[in-house]
């Protein structure tokens, strides 16, 4: 860790017009904070779901090469032509990673609440992260309380907001209870967290037994394995005993969201009273807020006319409810920061780790379980 | 023409648990009107993809026999397996067809209000219009102007409510311009004069020249033929021209709602000023009201997180709006019977002749340009 903040690495993904995937590390200069900024030594921050999407794209990783040093080290590879279309907007444009951090305000500009942060451990949203130094206005830092630590604040915004973000929808939308897909995630444990203080009813879906005892084993009351064998029964019942008629779904390939549309008809015809040729008129909504299979999604369409399906993001929500809810939800994230938001990490690694092979192999699955946490100033 | 209004006949589809559907005529007893209702000699009333859901529901009509007598003829067709659950809530129980119609008044309670429409011709709405007479509430005719004949005034509600629903839809949910599929149907012919009438731009797609050939007879300005090998660039250059970014599909299965999408985030990415990894910020919606393909839904989803995708039917639409709006709907459908609203049909049939092998493989194709009208009361 060096004293000097003049310059750092700073993470950058390239595609290239020829379809080529370039990541690599730079040494850019540390900008000078104005009055209302602040500059922070980035010590922690997450490789989420969603910053696979900025940081590998479209491209097949199975291709990746890696070249360069060992302090300077480069991967490379290739965009598959069918992916190449989606990548149209950031083509040839170098462009840093992550969306959030924690760290230690090293340096501050002229104004009280500016200088009021110097030395302060501070969470951040607002992207580039994977840099060694992130100079950034003071409403951006969420101030940590005393005795939390960057690995412990990482985390502070996606995974809370999201979890949070999906029973406010719920809520908002006049649904009752959840479903939630991929949910033995760190997103997952957490929305069981939200939804077991809160008294909301959820349906956990996983995709494996291993997963389903994680779930019970923080006391999820609902998990159905989708590879079982009575997977459509089980969550038929489990719909029916919640009244859950909204799903939040981080697979998005496949035929699992119909699934749960159609699920969610036959719960809701077996209290119907009158046959309805179009079906149930009981509102069904499944949001894709993710893409583990980034395979087509297949519907079948056994779900009556009463349905939506939709993507669901973030920002878009929080921009929708506004600041002073979203305040709220910030608030009650610090508030319960060791408890119900806490996350988990298999690996630390620092930026050129996150450029090797072995590790890319590991992360890039985006498989439940296997979390890591950059540490740009790791030594 | 039978003077006796005691019986009629009435056209029924019944789904035995065995899965066997079964579609007969029974002689019912007219019920006597009450002080507020009307019977209706019910002389047009057209049969709509609407009406097949009931009539056939998920029977596999290539396997459809006839047996009964000519005056008194009996259908029957085998429901594959995988299409039974969604007959659950039908089974075992013989349904009356039919959801719209026009007609005579032939008798009437004893209100004011239900005896003057004596003698008069009124459209209707609200199911069992496959049968000779119909006793319905005042409230649910609508008098047609003098000098309209049933056949005139058989389609008023279906389609041009829904294609009314859409400009309003349109409308209400904050979009310029519109896209519709199957676009050479009575329905997207409707669609099209309402929208030159009102200067609403609307991209039609058709799935052969033929049928561009139609739309292009009526004024229709954007015409794109989805077996073309250029129909991706076709589209996305008519969706940058009209700024559409809300489809109708009619057809639901298959890649076209996806195809769909993809365009209409194509076309916005071509003004869009910063790269977003989640894509464009534009709010992309295909709402299905048809099924012309029964089979799956897929959905590449190269389309960013801005976007919907839903169920639409009418009636949960007009209860949206409520009944004021839904009155003017219903006015502008009576002024405009004989321009905009104007439908045609290819074959009039009896009662008897819908049971008709021939018959049925033609329309039961939901092919465009082969629309039926029934007469009930037809000698």
């Amino acid at each position: 860790m060096s004293a000097d903040t003049k310059t750092g690495l700073q993470l950058r993904s390239l595609i290239k017009k020829s379809g080529d995937l370039e990541i690599s590390l730079v040494d850019v200069p540390t900008p000078e904070p104005g009055p209302d900024e602040v500059v922070v030594r980035v010590e922690a921050s997450p490789i989420n779901p969603s910053d696979l999407g900025l940081l590998i794209g479209a491209a097949d990783m199975a291709t990746a090469k890696a070249s360069g040093t060992k302090d300077s080290p480069v991967i490379t590879a290739k965009v598959p032509e069918a992916g190449m279309k989606a990548m149209a907007g950031r083509l040839d444009e170098s462009m840093p990673v992550g969306n959030e951090g924690a760290g230690v305000v090293v340096k501050t500009g002229s104004s009280d609440a500016a200088k009021a942060l110097m030395g302060k451990t501070v969470a951040m949203i607002g992207g580039a992260m994977y840099s060694q130094y992130r100079c950034l206005k003071v409403a951006e830092c969420l101030p940590l309380p005393a005795g939390t630590t960057p690995p412990e604040g990482a985390s502070c915004f996606v995974n809370p907001l999201t979890a949070l973000g999906m029973t406010e929808t719920m809520r908002r939308e006049g649904h009752k209870a959840l479903v939630h897909t991929a949910a033995a995630s760190n997103l997952g444990q957490m929305l069981n967290k939200i939804c077991l203080k809160d008294g909301i009813g959820l349906v956990n879906i996983v995709r494996s037994p291993q997963q389903a005892d994680i779930l019970h084993k923080i006391g999820a009351k609902h998990v159905v394995d989708s590879t079982a064998p009575t997977f459509m029964e089980d969550l038929t019942n489990a719909l029916v005993e919640t009244g859950a008629t909204l799903a939040f779904d981080a697979i998005g390939g496949g035929k699992l969201a119909g699934q749960i549309l159609t699920a969610m008809e036959i719960a809701a015809n077996r209290t119907a009273k009158v046959y309805s040729r179009y079906g149930s008129s009981v509102h069904k909504q499944v949001y894709i807020y993710g893409g583990l299979d980034l395979g087509p999604t297949i519907l079948n369409r056994a779900f009556g006319m009463t349905w939506g399906l939709g993507g669901w993001l973030l920002f878009p929500f929080l921009q929708k409810i506004g600041p002073a809810d979203g305040a709220k939800l910030r608030q009650r994230v610090v508030d319960e920061l060791k408890t119900t938001f806490a996350s988990h990490y298999n690996k630390v690694v620092s930026l050129p780790e996150v450029l090797q092979l072995d590790h890319i192999a590991v992360y890039a699955k985006r498989a439940t379980g296997e979390k890591y946490l950059i540490n740009p100033n790791k030594g």
